[in-house]
């Protein structure tokens, strides 16, 4: 053993302290797998930034000994940082099917397809990497072919979850209990676990609940249905797909993510369509009202997405029709419930019926709420507790949730992404942190954005700005063009053509007098026009205005 | 009668199809009657906007037929945008002790004290302004001296339910149901009732119960109890100052609205405080943390609030100690609820207890929910109804409400802000539209802000901007200095100059051959600059930044 200090660390390099980025790390001496690799969606005051990834300075330095990607399953938080993870890290990759099969969609946008190294497992599947191996058990999510893995390491079995809940009517396959309560038996020493709903009392709902209230709608309804939900929950579709059976109607699908879903579900068997039920969207005023179902994206009310463009008016072949039934089977996440709000009510205007979220039976979550937290420390009677996949707040619940089930407090770890616990003879402690963070992408470019950058743009969408331009001639040391005053996002430029024409006077005259003076630093002639125009325009509209000076010499 | 086609008309300036700067108006003939005058927190979109207020054009253009302003309560949404409009319209305020004491602070910060006519009512007042007259009635809201309106006119009585719910329990006084009956008795030509909670089953739990954790909580706590809530909830106070009485603990109150409220809920007789129970928040370290309570604005997670800055670790004298407890009784709107749950995760790293929300007990709405607003349009029983206060689903909810109490479909009328429905001899119709709208307020300035400035926010923020400066000789029509690019918000420049000096050397390129052919057209020399930059970049970064072209004569 090389390093004779820590041979097993455990740690996050994404995962920990917030919803998303997931990425995991379990290490033994010579040999690293990482456990997924996620994005997340930026918050709201990272302005113009598309998506956050994980930092992976720690995997880069250290790619010679990084052995797999592993896999739990198909969902954005686990799999969409793939792409930018694999331009960087020639590693192989791990999944099930379908997880592999949503990645793959990504690998074609990005020309990875020939560059990427991917191994489909399946349940049953033992992956060998020098001292480690690694197993697979199914667990239910909103998602179908999610698993739980099981990483064997000299010092003991750490377990990684997932994310999960225990549904026992399930639309898909079973969770795998006996396999998890084997791996209880045989002693796990560390257990990360799924911790988005640990806030949430008592037992999230079967996903069958939602498919009856699915059929409740189409049985009553004689218009069209319009069915919006995460493209990515194939059991709904699954059980849109049944209803629409039943009751004779055709379906539409709409939106990029939904395509891909059907297409992709079809081909791989996770989704069962009728010969001759999908439709092209344009082939739907063949067929009467009752005869429609159309499926689209937009459940989070998405500005770009299908249902947003259809609420608006603006889908180039769906309209709203009074009768026609909006179902969306989505909670909105923190942050989007404003969205949702606005789309439901257009489509409200234009005449639809609209029903929506958990509390009309259309949504339930893909989580396991505490009671499922439970049963899984329960069946996994883990020595150490590592709570993940969350924030603070949901960590923290979760750490009482097994403190009650009886781990010990001092043997539970709330950790920061990157901080690690190192494993040795069966006793673990923090160990120092390891470089991580998240890199912000906006368009092509990753990581050439930061604080600055984010910085300016707050300030320019709370004020915008005003360019001052002066051209000043180098032999007479005097102004001869400008200063010239172009404001974007400020105020209108006609109603306020007297501020603007005062405020150029302001600038010039005291321009004039350094200039006379013979003062030639620019940085002094810049800093006055701003010490200028910051207290004037502050006075004169209590806004604060970027204020960019720019001076030309000739 | 002057005006024999629309006697009287009832309309809102603001309010519908919105949570936010609720104005309606009942006019008739010669005479006009406002309720309320609110204000909305901007939307998301809404770039640096500290708020909405109504489009006040039809009330300024019949100023001289105004008579009166009546609020209901002292709420944000129902008082806000009062000093803005007091500049405009000179009319005498009507509304009850603390609704006028809360509108007062506004006058004073806004300079109007000496301005405006302020005339106290109590539930008892009936006010005549012509054939009109104005009597009140008492209902529970989550502020003290809450009423209704109703209005007598020579067409029937118009009833404004302003914001309500039934606290059989109330902390404060009971709702006055004698006095509602007695309306419904004589007969109601049209009821406006406050739809904010038409989607929710049941009813509204009694503010009491609120006292019940809040005593709990202060039972359990050895440790300083941090207390954060509306300020403006003076029932949830004052059960906070009587927790506070049994258990022997001191009280700072911080944050400026809250130490308003107290002051005048004090001065004003609201709040009940035992002498010597409020100390100064420099005091605090005087006494044992079992001996003290910080009352404290925040409880939405605002940036700028008190309780923000604590978590933060930004306040200057109150710090987070393992063994505070943090309540925050408040449920957090939509758009707040990430705002919040970053607090709650700070406070709970900074080691304190933090129990939250409606599902702790330590927050009820105070509006009805379903079973109270079917009683409210018992009690009234109404001929014509209009659902107010709400969004558009909340409206058409009520709507259903309505039907199912016995109000018949075609006497219902969902509206938009600015529609009118007219009454002539006892039958009602929608009139033409009136002006309304949405006024935004950034700093001082009132109307100075349009779609093409928050536009322009809404680039800059997105991918920042990129000034190109050049500097044209007149006689030889040729560049003399520049381009100059400057660039913020964009890209880091450190990172990006081999990009930014290509850019230039595009840029300078293609002017050079225009100004060799003598183009001089500055339209002309601004696209060019655009054209060529806006495609290089775009496919450098995947960003479309904006462009600003400067171009100067010297």
């Amino acid at each position: 053993m090389k390093n004779k200090k820590s041979p097993l660390k455990v740690f996050a390099l994404g995962g920990l302290g917030e919803i998303g980025k997931n990425m995991y790390v379990v290490e033994y001496g010579e040999d690293l797998i990482v456990i997924d690799s996620g994005l997340k969606f930026p918050e709201e005051d990272m302005l113009g930034i598309d998506l956050v990834i994980p930092d992976i300075t720690y995997l880069v330095e250290n790619k010679d000994r990084l052995r797999a990607i592993v896999l739990t399953h198909g969902h954005e938080d686990h799999i969409g940082a793939l792409p930018f993870v694999l331009k960087e890290l020639d590693v192989p990759l791990y999944g099930t099917k379908l997880t592999l099969g949503l990645a793959k969609v990504k690998f074609q946008e990005h020309g990875l397809m020939n560059k990427v190294q991917i191994h489909e497992v399946t349940e049953e599947s033992t992956l060998q990497f020098g001292p480690l191996s690694v197993s697979f058990f199914r667990v239910n999510h909103s998602i179908p072919d999610a698993v739980g893995v099981a990483v064997y390491t000299p010092e003991g079995i750490v377990v990684h979850t997932g994310d999960f809940k225990f549904d026992y009517t399930p639309v898909g396959e079973k969770a795998d209990l006996g396999k998890m309560a084997a791996l209880g038996e045989k002693g796990v020493l560390c257990l990360l676990s799924d911790s988005t709903n640990a806030e949430r009392p008592g037992h999230t709902l079967s996903e069958r609940t939602v498919g009856e209230t699915i059929r409740d709608v189409f049985h009553k309804s004689d218009g069209r249905i319009i069915f919006a939900t995460f493209a990515s929950n194939v059991y709904r579709l699954q059980q849109v797909i049944e209803a629409a059976d039943i009751y004779g109607r055709k379906i539409a699908v709409i939106g990029r993510s939904m395509e891909n879903v059907f297409r992709i579900g079809a081909e791989l068997g996770y989704l069962n369509i009728p010969k001759g039920m999908l439709i092209d969207v344009n082939e739907i005023d063949r067929y009467s009202a009752d005869r429609v179902v159309i499926v689209c994206t937009g459940s989070q009310g998405e500005p770009m997405a299908a249902l947003t463009r259809i609420a608006t008016g603006s889908h180039r072949s769906v309209k709203i029709y009074p009768g026609d039934t909006v179902i969306i089977a989505a909670q909105p996440i923190p942050g989007n419930a404003r969205f949702v709000g606005r789309t439901i009510d257009l489509l409200m205007r234009a005449g639809a019926e609209v029903v929506f979220g958990s509390v009309s039976g259309f949504h339930v979550s893909g989580h396991g709420s505490q009671e499922e937290l439970k049963l899984m420390l329960n069946l996994m009677k883990p020595k150490y507790f590592i709570p993940i996949h969350g924030e603070y707040r949901m960590l923290m619940m979760h750490k009482k949730l097994a403190e009650a089930t009886g781990v010990e407090s001092r043997n539970i770890f709330i950790l920061d992404n990157g901080e690690p616990i190192e494993f040795v003879d069966g006793v673990a402690s923090k160990g120092a942190k390891l470089p991580s963070g998240m890199v912000l992408i906006d368009g092509k470019g990753v990581g050439d954005i930061g604080n600055i950058v984010l910085r300016d743009r707050r300030k320019l969408s709370e004020d915008g700005l005003i360019v001052v331009v002066v051209t000043i001639s180098k032999d007479q040391w005097k102004i001869v063009s400008g200063p010239d005053l172009v404001t974007r996002g400020f105020v209108y430029v006609r109603e306020s053509e007297e501020m603007l024409n005062e405020a150029t006077r302001l600038v010039q005259q005291s321009l004039h007098r350094l200039t006379e003076r013979n003062v030639k630093e620019w940085s002094q002639l810049k800093s006055k026009v701003i010490d200028v125009l910051e207290p004037y325009f502050y006075e004169k509209t209590q806004r604060k205005p970027m204020i960019l000076p720019v001076i030309m010499e000739v």
